[in-house]
């Protein structure tokens, strides 16, 4: 073997050693970040396929069940997730004003091992029209797993 | 002294060291929270003084200067310091538009040493309207102090 071909060889293998070790070094928190958010979105799905059934408190059990959970929109603050059931059941009292909802365009950032927000749209797809907009929450992993604290919600 | 009153003596005094006791255990938590509430209000505090002087960039230093800082409003995301000072600066071209801010009812709630959530009223007065609604700020502490990282704001 030439002297450059060794050079190559050794460049190569030191690179390569480098860069495992790099990936081994990542990888407990990539695959942790991963299952967190993960976790976060079956919240999310959950609560869509509990809506598209007309599930309201199947819904809500998104949020945590908590005096201190605040659902914000427009100029209103509504406190306490007893609070926020009462508005989402006052807001959508039939089958039709429900519609089918999506989520789409998810982002989640991790604030903490147990603080994240994601922000997202959400759509209505009704009879007569599709309310849609943007949402912020915040969510914080209880001992009922990842929980929404905080929404704020905003409509088109 | 009657055994009565050294019973009644004994008792305060146990309550008073156990209240005392109390005290001096919450306390560097407690001062610890009340210190980072008053840096990020002190963060609104001089957003808003900027604004009041007409200065968008000096508003713009309460946000942190990264390429993932958010703000969200009605269906829109802004991405990006730059693109929030933008937008800011297309909306608000005047001194009369930018009218007098004011924040009100903010309540703020720390996720972790380095995250807190702020929800508060915003409010301009102009000359000829008065738009106002709410906020969901996050912040973080970062080496330049605590920044918002993400912004949701709606109007009534």
């Amino acid at each position: 073997m030439s002297t450059n071909r060794l050079r190559s060889l050794l460049a190569v293998n030191i690179f390569s050693l480098v860069l495992s070790a790099g990936i081994a070094a990542q990888k407990p928190q990539d695959r942790n970040t991963t299952k967190q958010i993960a976790e976060i979105r079956a919240v999310l799905d959950a609560q869509r396929d509990a809506w598209n059934r007309g599930d309201i408190e199947g819904y809500m059990q998104g949020y945590a069940r908590s005096k201190d959970t605040i659902f914000v929109s427009g100029d209103n603050v509504t406190r306490g997730w007893e609070t926020v059931l009462e508005r989402y059941k006052r807001n959508y009292n039939s089958r039709e004003k429900m519609g089918t909802l999506t989520f789409s365009d998810l982002e989640t950032t991790l604030l903490s091992k147990d603080a994240a927000i994601v922000v997202g749209r959400w759509h209505l797809q009704r009879a007569n029209d599709e309310p849609h907009g943007r949402f912020t929450l915040i969510f914080r992993r209880t001992k009922q797993g990842w929980k929404i604290i905080h929404d704020h919600t905003s409509s088109a």
